[in-house]
């Protein structure tokens, strides 16, 4: 009530973003009011645009522009169509892809296998990963979703989907990350750090 | 040069916000093309709005809708005009109005003394405050600037200024906040809660 409506408003927009609590939504409310007029100006065309100029990758399904019926990725003569990547979310392609070291192509599954939220393999983009699979162009498929539980069953799970077909099924190496500390390592790290471990040459 | 340019447009825009950095800006504009089309349209709506239906009181400097020329706390018959309550800013007046133990008016400074950012007396609503003062309604002035080296330096550069109107100056107490930890606070924090320590009646 003391609030201004639009400002309460602003305030309730912010507040259902992931990460963002009330405190949060309103300290980012008194910014954008104090800020110059084109800070928040941006910020509204960018996400009334948002939807409208975005599409899916017809093949991969990562994030494309709209009209485009394949990514950049997919559409690139460079691109070594024998291996796929398959990642859980379009940012994971592009955390690949800062990597400069990956050459093949990507599968975007667009979300991890849930139980407890509910998402099967229908809800996720397994069916077209085995279809381009079954296609025969496929050498080897690297399984990259996260390491986590969720993560983890969906590899095992695809791995299952995957074995009919003949294709060499990897997974993302384990092991400490680079600037890790042994000391502060969890514990199922170190395992499979040391279970991992690796010839030196 | 991956991402369509409508998600890297709002990347660059969330990432002008205070306390959102690169990580963050790419997660939430993710999040906004997956979740339903109204999260992102109406935080567009809001935005858009916002500067336009917004406005300062002429008063107290407190935020209010645009076309009302004093806020709802300076309009209201039942605060009292011989208190006012100096603060920072309009999310001080929030945090205090929420206490309920309030009834005087304020006065929002917009900002604090801080040299090393360049900004002096002049470019805080403090003419404004003496003006109040010098008007001669206004009996106590409680100063509720941040428990802050800025804070404290705004306090007591108002001091000097309201000296000569003969007002009740006063700050806000200082010590332990509820549900604190002795054993934590920090050694000012437990010096100003010995040096101001109470009489149990």
């Amino acid at each position: 009530m003391l609030l201004p409506e639009s400002i309460q408003s602003l305030i309730t927009a912010l507040e259902r973003l992931p990460g963002i609590g009330p405190k949060s939504a309103s300290r980012l409310a008194f910014y954008l009011l104090r800020a110059s007029e084109d800070v928040a100006q941006d910020l509204s065309v960018a996400l009334a645009n948002l939807k409208a100029n975005t599409a899916f990758c017809q093949e991969c399904f990562n994030i494309t522009e709209a009209g485009r019926e394949r990514c950049e990725v997919c559409e690139s003569p460079k691109r070594d169509g024998a291996v796929v990547c398959v990642v859980e979310e379009a940012l994971d392609v592009l955390a690949l892809e800062r990597t400069g070291g990956y050459q093949g192509k990507y599968h975007v599954l667009q979300g991890v296998l849930s139980p407890i939220e509910g998402i099967g393999p229908d809800d996720l983009k397994i069916k077209e990963l085995v279809a381009r699979v079954a296609n025969g162009e496929i050498k080897e498929v690297i399984l990259a979703t996260n390491p986590s539980m969720e993560g983890d069953a969906t590899a095992l799970y695809l791995q299952t989907q995957l074995k009919q077909y003949g294709v060499h099924v990897t997974r993302l190496a384990r092991g400490l990350p680079m600037g890790g500390d042994l000391e502060y390592a969890d514990q199922n790290t170190l395992l499979r750090a040391l279970s991992g471990r690796q010839e030196m040459s």
